[in-house]
């Protein structure tokens, strides 16, 4: 009997990439863990023709119902309703603990909206699922980057910088990472330079003093000066970072490492990983996807 | 006679690297331009001497006075006073067309500050020298990043967005590229997500419009999603962006290219570059100092 972890597989949009990656990375992913693919049998041999190959004897399946005809690269109400009951089955396996954690394969937002699904994306449903307030994290081994704010407009990031906000989004990310040097970068050019160029930063110190002195140890430190956070010598004592918005820390990450990289939703009762790109309809079915992306996510799945 | 260009180089904090990567650099720049040190003969010395060499007998220099005993890695009024006198002798003999452009070297702020010179810096000082709005523009021949606004906090960001402000801040910077390709960044995440997550981009994209069409051609396009924008696939075929704001443009520019990185003062009478580092009083007069971005510098404003 295999002592491997087991992951439940959304399949993501079955017009886009999703599968293909699933199904050319099985091979090197069965030895890690045991793989639970949400998809219904003719749904998965469906696409494994397309892509002129067959599903392998131990690609274990969960049933999702919604049968479809698959069209390589469209935008779709059926696809996107049958990404989400694949997603939908995924969560509900590990709310019942069936299995160890989630990962999943690109959705398209406007297919789930065509669907009539409230959800913006997969975070937004996992934090009502697991009612939850999960933490977004990217990026790969080398470097992650947790977000604290997230999906709003640059305008509105200067008032979420609050003493409480932060002070409790620390301690949970240490708490769900356990990670030991936590970089915090300020909001403003220059972390502010001395207040000169906007004092917000003020906020974010007490707040990293107040943690660390809860935590009893020196676990972040901050406020960091965001365009020296990115730099190769600052990266090389540092594995992960807190970015005040979305662009401050995604941006430089992208740059860096664009194809390796993977996104984390921490503070859940279940670990959720999920690739960091998109469906790329334009390659639908085209034997041309990368599978960096998804091994990453698998292995972080079963690290943190 | 030499037909090559004339360059003025203020020789920035000498309590800092800057004359160590001049000098170190003299020889390969002397190919290049016909360089002119805004230094006396009684400094450069004492420089040379810390460094355990001396200076060559082609050092061209003009006079700066002000003498002071040079004290390695120290913030100093005087320092910082014959780093504002070396910076104003060049921009003098720029204006009065002795020169052909100028490059710097890094002063320190504080120091400046400390001498009671009222500028925060290179840029300022040269727009109220030249009466100009200089655009500032940093990177290296692989990319180039002009800001849209700089030092101001992120907070104000986005009242900054206008179709005036940005219409005109296009206009001037293809007036002194003439680059043909400049990809313009959004403000918000994913560019706003169709006014989702923000609706400056309307502005952006309106701006944009106007501005191709003034020129008759297609400069500019975007407005483009930010985290996107510096990931290899897209920096392939850009080579310039402009930046909604300072850590946009500057967190994934340094992250990517950090050593080789020079600042360009645009839309000025002259061109002015500078390194893109700052005094690194903790190796001066070490014989550490990178000359890399100095070079790329010099190249720069002969380039401009």
């Amino acid at each position: 009997m295999s002592t491997l972890k087991r992951l439940a597989i959304s399949v993501g949009d079955l017009n886009g990439v999703g599968f293909e990656i699933l199904l050319k990375a099985h091979e090197t992913i069965k030895h890690l863990c045991q793989p639970l693919y949400c998809i219904n049998y003719t749904m998965a041999h469906q696409a494994a023709r397309l892509l002129h190959t067959q599903c392998p004897n131990d690609f274990s399946m969960v049933k999702v119902g919604g049968e479809f005809v698959i069209e390589a690269g469209k935008v779709s109400a059926k696809s996107g309703r049958y990404s989400y009951d694949s997603f939908k089955m995924a969560m509900e396996l590990a709310k019942s603990k069936a299995v160890d954690g989630i990962v999943t394969l690109p959705i398209h937002k406007e297919a789930w909206k065509r669907a009539g699904i409230d959800y913006v994306g997969h975070t937004d449903a996992l934090r009502d699922f697991f009612d939850s307030n999960a933490i977004m994290m990217l990026g790969c081994e080398k470097l992650y980057v947790a977000l604290y704010t997230e999906h709003i407009p640059l305008r509105d990031v200067a008032s979420h910088i609050t003493f409480e906000g932060i002070s409790d989004f620390l301690l949970r990310l240490y708490a769900t990472t356990q990670e030991e040097r936590i970089a915090v970068l300020g909001l403003n050019p220059h972390a502010g330079d001395h207040g000169v160029l906007g004092d917000e930063e003020r906020i974010i110190e007490a707040a990293i003093a107040h943690v660390n002195t809860t935590l009893g140890k020196t676990i972040f430190f901050g406020a960091i000066v965001p365009d020296i956070a990115f730099t190769p010598r600052f990266r090389a004592h540092t594995r992960m970072m807190v970015a005040m918005y979305h662009d401050q820390g995604l941006a430089p990450l992208k740059a860096l490492y664009f194809d390796e990289g993977i996104n984390v939703s921490l503070g859940l009762p279940i670990i959720r990983t999920s690739v960091d790109h998109g469906t790329a309809f334009d390659i639908a079915y085209c034997n041309k996807a990368s599978t960096v992306s998804y091994s990453n996510a698998v292995k972080a799945a079963l690290h943190f």
